[in-house]
């Protein structure tokens, strides 16, 4: 039966799936950013950045006015929580977006990326803003099938950084330090992305089925 | 007046501060794992993370269980909430001691650090030991001035963090790409461990004073 709960519980998931969409955008708008070495785009996913926090905070706000007024147990309870854990993993997915631009943004009027690096970094940026919008479908479905497709899709990006690493550390790679150290950093931000995205697929999982992943689990490097 | 509700919270609190001692612990040793290859350290630090997991879990059962036998209201509902919270982020201090020793047995029996960036490492891990005993006092005290000297000992991270980068970018530099890559990681793991003390320490300033700062900020490199 439908109550005042779940139109409350509702305003909560729209939000959500509100933030994947801005997360996504960033992501999209700091490859292009490195990509083109653009300081334009990139002060504009820096500056963006502030109305992810935002609506973040309003989730967080939203979430605890409906446990103050709702009182929800059980489930609904474990949705409310879980609500406010996914809402910490996308923001932190916009952090990572602004972080690329901000290498985009040190590395101006010169590109952070040398060029055969770059087919890599579009694939790295693509997985990403796939998985942004799996995620704000998993959350609008809750369920479990959307969640599994986010699992597998990470698994993607877990490849390419493997592959930029390999990479890094071939013969063949001739750049100087400071390039290896942005393309570590810029690797290491597009997996994080992902591994968010994964924590927020965990928690839809443990949700629905009441099975435990580790939800902040991530691949290492 | 103290009441049920306090004694279930305290219990709470005692399991953050008990997650902040493991992860110091942890920190400590991974970086003993590095400093001296020591693969037996490193293992033993890789399979501790497990037990810091378990009572991130604990403590978000018991706050989910708090939350449904007490319905509490106003500033306990938000405690309760800012515990989840910051469980969140001791665990994940957890999750950078782990790789960091991952590291350190991925080089082995080679020593993934150069003789001369060592005095910089050990400065880094002196500064997450000393961040997480500030960070277990803070919960323990739930003392603004407390919560302001995790955000000043942060601010000893930080520089030890840039002083790397200048090292990496310098023209002595002299070092393969696998250790520049090596080096930008732990780095990152070390200053990611210090803003997650700053995030605990922000959402304590904010429960005591009801000023918002960012909790998921730090520095971005």
């Amino acid at each position: 039966m439908r109550n005042a709960f779940h139109d409350d519980l509702d305003r909560v998931s729209d939000q959500l799936v509100a933030m994947t969409g801005m997360v996504g955008t960033a992501m999209k708008r700091a490859t292009e950013a490195l990509v083109n070495a653009d300081l334009g785009i990139a002060e504009s996913v820096i500056a963006a950045d502030d109305d992810i926090d935002q609506v973040r905070r309003q989730v967080d706000d939203l979430s605890v006015d409906l446990l103050a007024r709702q009182q929800p147990v059980a489930t609904d309870l474990r949705m409310v929580v879980t609500a406010m854990h996914m809402a910490s993993d996308i923001e932190r997915m916009g952090d990572l977006a602004r972080h690329i631009a901000k290498i985009a943004r040190m590395r101006y009027p010169n590109r952070a990326v040398p060029a055969e690096v770059l087919p890599h970094i579009t694939a790295m940026s693509e997985c990403a803003i796939d998985l942004a919008a799996k995620t704000g479908e998993a959350i609008d479905s809750k369920d479990v099938h959307a969640a599994l497709a986010i699992q597998q899709a990470d698994e993607k990006m877990d490849e390419l950084h493997r592959q930029i690493f390999q990479a890094l550390h071939s013969e063949r790679w001739d750049h100087p330090t400071e390039t290896a150290v942005d393309i570590t950093l810029l690797s290491r931000y597009y997996e994080r992305f992902g591994d968010h995205a994964v924590a927020v697929a965990n928690r839809i999982v443990y949700l629905v089925t009441g099975r435990y992943g580790d939800p902040d689990e991530g691949l290492s490097r």
